[in-house]
């Protein structure tokens, strides 16, 4: 294969293997098993043993293999891979396999490490996108990994290749499926603290970044709605005053920018009004206020996508399902949406 | 007509007319022209002219006649009325009717008037069930009544006829559609004090009146979730401690009383899986919390129901709408799910 067919190949999305001891491993092999339109061009950034066990997991009577890449340089070619084939590149290495459904540090810090590895190719521009199986937090933790989860790992290394410190890296949460995209300004933090986020900066910084971000992928200025923070978006002070102190600022200024943000609109029905297609997106003043209306139709479609970083990056919208991991029960199909979005998203 | 004939018709509900100057005449009239069968032993408590009015916004080239019910003696015989016909017991009169779409301090006491009146007749059996069509909150300051909208005010009501204080007299707002049904600790405060009114007692008050209430509407003990404060419960106090110090004690001690209570839950799937069926109602910690997901597929099946109260009172689910008031074009669809689920509460 020449440099010239490797060109002509459809970019390449690495797919970080997650927690060895959740469901991460077998979904990947679900979807390369399922789709293959998909999965063409993705290959997984994990332990060789791992993925053997979860394709065996969902593998059913027609075996499904797993295929070495010996070396970085063979990227390029996994778009040419045979199907129903997973292509995995061993950039950890397991000496014994971990039990299904129980933290371990060694899991946490193998997961640690293929997200690590798969951010830097990703801005070195080895891989167009990643898409990021579950990390399970307190494996992460037991490991001594000093991140609570993927957003802050990958603003690290992104922080790291700017030559910036991590709060010179604003990242927001996106939140998608095919109905509704809320960009959260907050994520993992208790709802008193959330509320404290709530200020000009924050709000204006959430808006900004899913203005740029949000506008390359679909093409055009996205309509932004801003919710309120209280019931009503406080009915003018009456129930709180974060709107009037930082949310209309917010959106005063960037208007000014030239941002189409509008609001902040009641809480409780802009979501609706969004899903009916008055907005592109909703900017989230918390972490349930935006999860809560993309989650209730169910989880199999919803994608996470980090908005802000120098790369590309989306995951599952689920965790790591210790409780069915190995029975190849999980469902891959917010997985595959997750590589769809990917691809959406480094195609531009 | 003779009293055993009466007492064969099924019990009356009386539907306050609302704000005059908002959809609450003309979605009250839609409802009697379109829906024969569930406003069959409906009147309208109001005035009648005001109720002529929002019959003419929407009585199209049939006439839509306005019945004047000379003496509460006779509401019990509002069930053999002819259909298409809008019965009116005139507790209020107009001099003038008041401009749509705007704040009137007389439109804000007629409407506080007909509620209390209904609230009482209520209380004293003379009607099995209220339906309340939106109140304006700034009318309703504008005339000088003490109360911000229906829960307060028939709050004061039952604690005034069970000679109680108001706050000896508990109530819970329950939003419901055909697939989810929510139960709210706190409603119209600003999301920080929503915070300090999650506490073991107002927890627990609201499992216990969503037991009572339910219980008595479903007919067997309903099987509750309690929805934690912070974004995945609180991940055993990583992210705030709400849940460790009010939200399980609240459902320990609840479930000692034989309640089916579980939880904390994540709040961002805990909405997703009652409507998948897993339970009857989640318990809400807060306004949006609840809201968001009730509404999240449209607010036109939407019922507002208020728990606790020594009546059955239920209303739509959507406000005044001053913008398109008078034009004929407000969506009756939740007055009618309101008057039905009325009618439900109060057979049991």
């Amino acid at each position: 294969m020449t440099m010239e067919r490797m060109g002509s190949e459809s970019a390449v999305i690495a797919i970080t293997m997650g927690d060895a001891a959740g469901i991460g491993p077998e979904i990947i092999a679900k979807a390369f098993r399922d789709h293959a339109q998909e999965t063409r061009g993705c290959f997984v950034v994990g332990d060789v043993d791992v993925m053997r066990r979860g394709a065996q997991a969902v593998a059913g009577s027609v075996p499904l293999p797993v295929a070495v890449i010996e070396d970085v340089a063979h990227i390029p070619n996994v778009g040419s891979m045979p199907p129903r084939c997973v292509p995995v590149l061993p950039v950890v290495k397991f000496d014994s396999l971990p039990a299904y459904g129980a933290v371990s540090a060694t899991a946490g810090r193998a997961a640690a490490d293929c997200v690590t590895w798969a951010a830097r190719a990703a801005m070195k521009g080895e891989v167009a996108a990643i898409v990021t199986a579950p990390l399970h937090k307190e494996a992460l933790a037991a490991a001594g990994v000093g991140f609570p989860g993927h957003t802050e790992l990958l603003q690290h290394e992104a922080a790291m290749a700017l030559g910036k410190p991590a709060r010179d890296v604003p990242v927001r949460m996106m939140l998608a499926n095919d109905e509704l995209r809320t960009v959260l300004v907050s994520i993992h933090m208790s709802l008193r603290d959330a509320i404290d986020a709530v200020t000009i900066d924050n709000v204006l910084e959430t808006i900004r970044i899913a203005q740029v971000s949000l506008g390359r992928a679909l093409g055009h200025a996205p309509r932004l709605a801003v919710a309120g923070l209280n019931p009503h978006a406080g009915e003018s002070g009456l129930f709180g005053r974060e709107e009037i102190e930082a949310i209309v600022p917010a959106i005063a200024v960037a208007r000014a920018e030239g941002i189409d943000a509008s609001g902040p609109f009641a809480p409780d029905t802009v979501f609706m009004r969004a899903r009916q297609g008055e907005f592109d997106a909703v900017i989230a003043m918390y972490h349930d206020q935006g999860l809560i209306p993309v989650k209730y139709l169910g989880v199999e479609k919803g994608v996470n996508v980090t908005l802000g970083l120098p790369l590309v990056r989306t995951s599952p919208d689920h965790g790591t399902a210790f409780d069915i991991a190995g029975t190849g029960r999980a469902d891959a199909a917010s997985l595959v949406e997750a590589i769809r979005v990917a691809r959406l998203l480094s195609a531009t």
